[in-house]
């Protein structure tokens, strides 16, 4: 039906796609803005304006709805600030840095590897130990890009990124805001384990901000100071517990594994998550189950999958928790993936800007493990064995009446000493005599006052310490994402339009309804009951009476509204059913829909149980311009 | 029906509803407990368990709902770290101070105004100056609460409530965890004014983080240091914009004005909405329609309205920018509101254990002026008139040629000096000689050389500083109330039972489905798809098929679940439809539903369209025990 889209003549120059416009459409229409302008602003602090809180809103209930509900996972809410032991035992008071270098002259500060990474053609500088950077700096003659002075022999330091402050009163305790929402579901796990009647694999998931004091933020809301982060810890048992891999086997990704990031022009692997874990190119399989959750969730929210990867971290790259890390990439540059330009993307790993808006890292039981060491707390879980096992365990039985009389008042440390190494080294109690060593003094006991010997002894289960895997997802990053993946320009009665193609799942404003006329009563009233029961229908509604009909559809297509519904005299005129049109963003077609209809279809819309190309076979398109 | 509830006998004794029972349950069961126990902890964090983060984002989306989408305003989302020069202009760094005295044996830090509170009868002590606040201390000789040292003597300090940090390396910019939300609303409104249309009135609402240093946090929830604020800032011009009353008039409201607080004995006001205004009890018709749609909404998500008042502040009680402030107030304590002690409640405002949960404030233009007086940007509205208006307005034109003889180089500040004189006072024209004065200096100026006269302007508009309504909601205080509110005992089967009678709309898990064997497949996977589709309807749904039925009821008593769905055999045999129980938690009513309609039902239920009376009068009840 070529007169659906009678003045729509498709896309126009795709350059005009640059984060420029992004951000100016950002702040012109209530997405997000630098925060605090009126005084100047603070570099790195973003506010979500009326759409962008409300699409920021509807991307996080559905990572919510996958991650939390679909996954059977409970979700929490932790506070931001957190004591100092916490940090201490997670390892982020001491490796939670980033090098920074202050110009000598203009006093302003950088980070090191971000310059030598601009400046040099190395990639991946925050790996090198610091004096290499300094020596960097020195031989490629690094300059302050404040004010142009050499940075050669500036001293290069270690800046922990973490927010500090103090709590309560007087001298008071300090605290850090979470770099990370993570820690707050850890710090809990003795609850939270009860909360899952202590039973292995189990979730938590948690959505909230998450702080680090960058030292030279940029690229806008790609790199804040402050950010919301949505993040599951799934708590497992390595050898025991097992994804569900045949709900995601045959989910396509566009791999870059570290073996091709090392070579020479090396390639993506386009694969399917069953393929990549049968030929181990993801060790994990966990970590393989969560690729493609994400890979699906992140279509359904609206990133294009064309301008997206799943990039291993280097060896070198990867935290101090992580044994194997996978970041979600998305290209975000001025390239629109079409034509040459998409065939260069999906081919040639070096082409495009790539991003990092979700990680997926295999955290062994580094997280619990270290909180065990240093909290009051056991964090593991007592596994029951399917049947109670039975084990030979070497024990001893001192004789004390003979320890007494030979090693005084060190007898029970050589007791000690005894059971210790009966456990570590039970051939030690081969020979006649056996050595234990205490406080660097060896004392020799004969065997048989040991009473060595081998028992068998029924257990019932074990503690176990549950590794985690983590899929961390920046949600603003994301949000940013979906704005760019959307962003498009097309020719629509001879003018360029600018239009923001989001799913109607996450788009800010589900549908907006306009009385053709807003002088006339019939159409208002009717338009005022329309948007009532598409309200009542868990739909965002918009309701606009001003201005012409075609620029009433301008503003609604800049902030992605999919749908418009206009009540026009043809709707109300005549003794059949009400009707009024409905009319889709991306082809600008119409068609028209019995009023009491509206809500049932529209909604179905939205839950993705139905297209509009349904809604187009089922009523019927209306030939009309698009003003 | 009797036998509609053939095991409820009813309420057993109230007395055990206490905060630490609530305590025990949201602790046990997951609602909230104190954050990083296994460190220690740190007073005033709390952590919402999987129970309580679901029941707070319901509470959540419920304001939302109302004060967002239904009122039509706008919502955002600003960082919660703000830079310094923000409370400079908003008072919080001079003004938001509570009164600190330390202890000069055991060093601990206590608020002097709520020792005075605690052990004399003196109220609102926080209104007193220090001098007498010091002098209080020594007269009552009032101890340290920790070691029992005298503070008779000791300093009272100002202590600023608000935590501290560093923005970026080196010195940085000092910055501030926002102690309200509304901060960053204010400092937007050059962008909210414009995504608002530049139109009058309208309202912005943000959910967010707030933070208050406070010097020893008590109570659990009620008071602590880190807390989710729902505040709505409402912009209006007080001359011109009026809300709509009419939708709030018949709201009935015990209030208790500062009248009747200053009074011995004085009493409560129970009136309603329209009666308050044409009284003049509330003065403010904003204020008056916030507290009726205010009551409307806490009833809606479960707060007593027995234990439930709007206290008006006192004059010296409130806060810097407050012109009137009315607070909505929760009993807390653990006196159940039934029989005597529900008379008592009613009748006399000294009884009860009454805590705020939300606030209406007044704050006039105070906030908009001071970010005027201190930003780089205009915080006005230009309001055009409906008409062009004609004013008379004083003006001079000075012959320079006469005043440059004169005074040579003052010439152009005199003549400044005449215009300002003009406009402020033109009577003073009237004689033959006008005097201006210039930094303490006296011009006298001929006037006919001044060219005064009185000119006929037209002006379309004018720039009005908009007057602030906030209704400040804090979201912790209120999902602690609806928890204590909730709370319940009775008796069932000859045992005590503990449920929360949360409303279907706000219940952490709106509805359990159970198969009454485990072990029967023809159970299990019908109710494997019942949950499914109940989640399919926009349901939170748990599935449980561990323990026998009793226990499987008792723990969603416990966790506030509505409906417990129960597939058994009886549903499945036959030829018929197949069936479910439906259980209803308060009142252990039983009734038997084709599963076909369960999802619409409960789902009309949730949405308060439906009551479970209304189903059960539709499919009968069931008569079996609840274990």
């Amino acid at each position: 039906m070529a007169n659906d889209e009678p003045v729509n003549t498709g896309e126009v120059n795709d350059e005009q796609v640059t984060p420029e416009a992004i951000s100016e459409l950002a702040k012109r229409r209530g997405f997000f803005f630098g925060s605090s302008e009126a005084y100047g602003g603070v570099a790195g602090f973003y506010t979500m304006g009326p759409q962008g809180a409300a699409l920021k809103g509807n991307v996080e209930s559905a990572w919510r709805d996958r991650f939390a509900v679909k996954e059977g996972n409970q979700e929490i809410e932790a506070p931001t600030i957190m004591p100092e032991p916490v940090f201490e035992a997670s390892g982020h008071l001491d490796g939670f840095d980033d090098m920074l270098v202050e110009c000598g002259e203009c006093g302003e500060s950088h980070r090191a590897d971000h310059l030598i990474e601009d400046e040099t053609g190395i990639e991946e500088a925050e790996t090198l130990p610091i004096p290499e950077v300094e020596a960097l700096i020195e031989e490629h003659d690094l300059r302050c890009p404040n004010c142009g002075a050499s940075l050669a022999g500036r001293p290069v330091e270690d800046f922990n990124l973490m927010f500090e402050t103090s709590i309560g009163p007087g001298s008071g305790q300090t605290g850090y805001l979470r770099p990370e929402t993570a820690q707050g579901i850890f710090v809990e796990f003795g609850r939270l384990k009860e909360y899952a009647r202590n039973q292995l694999p189990f979730g938590v998931a948690q959505i909230g901000r998450a702080y680090r004091n960058e030292i030279s933020p940029r690229r806008g809301l790609i790199r804040t100071r402050e950010f919301t982060q949505a993040e599951l810890e799934q708590f497992v048992d390595p050898e025991r517990d097992e994804p569900s891999l045949d709900d995601v086997r045959d989910v396509e990704v566009r791999l870059y594994p570290a073996t091709e990031q090392e070579k020479e022009g090396g390639d993506y692997l386009e694969t399917t998550i069953g393929e990549a874990v049968e030929t181990g190119v993801v060790a994990n399989e966990w970590i393989a189950y969560y690729l493609g959750i994400a890979k699906r969730w992140f279509e359904r929210v609206g990133v294009d999958a064309d301008r997206f990867r799943y990039r291993q971290h280097l060896p070198g790259e990867r935290a101090h928790y992580a044994s194997d890390c996978w970041d979600a990439e998305a290209e975000l540059g001025s390239v629109s993936a079409s034509g040459d330009a998409a065939d260069r993307l999906a081919t040639d790993p070096s082409a495009g800007d790539w991003v990092e808006i979700a990680g997926f890292s295999y955290r062994t039981d580094y997280d619990l493990s270290k909180h065990g060491e240093h909290a009051d707390e056991s964090f593991t879980v007592f596994e029951q064995y399917d049947e109670p096992k039975t084990v030979e365990r070497a024990v001893v039985d001192p004789d004390m009446s003979a320890l007494g009389p030979e090693f005084g008042a060190e007898a029970t440390d050589v007791a000690d000493a005894l059971r210790d190494l009966a456990a570590l080294d039970p051939d030690a109690f081969g020979g006649d005599e056996v050595v234990v060593e205490i406080d660097g003094e060896e004392y020799a006991v004969p065997t048989d006052v040991a009473n060595f010997r081998v028992e068998e002894q029924t257990e019932s289960g074990e503690h176990v310490t549950p590794h985690v895997i983590e899929p961390s997802f920046g949600v603003d990053r994301t949000v940013y994402t979906v704005i760019a993946h959307a962003y498009a320009r097309d020719e629509v009665d001879g003018e360029t339009r600018t239009y923001l193609r989001f799913v109607p799942e996450i788009a800010p404003t589900s549908v907006a309804v306009f009385p053709l006329l807003s002088n006339d009563e019939s159409l208002t009233a009717l338009a005022g009951e329309i948007a009532d029961d598409l309200r009542e229908a868990g739909l965002s509604v918009a309701y606009d009476d001003s201005g012409n009909i075609g620029r009433r559809y301008r503003r609604q297509d800049e902030i992605g509204t999919p749908f418009c519904v206009t009540v026009d005299p043809e709707g109300v005129e005549g003794t059949g059913p009400e009707t009024a049109t409905v009319r889709e963003r991306d082809s600008t077609a119409q068609i028209r829909v019995p009023v009491d209809e509206l809500a049932d279809e529209l909604a179905a819309v939205r839950r993705g149980r139905k297209t509009f190309d349904d809604l187009r076979a089922a009523y019927g398109a209306v030939e009309t311009a698009d003003a």
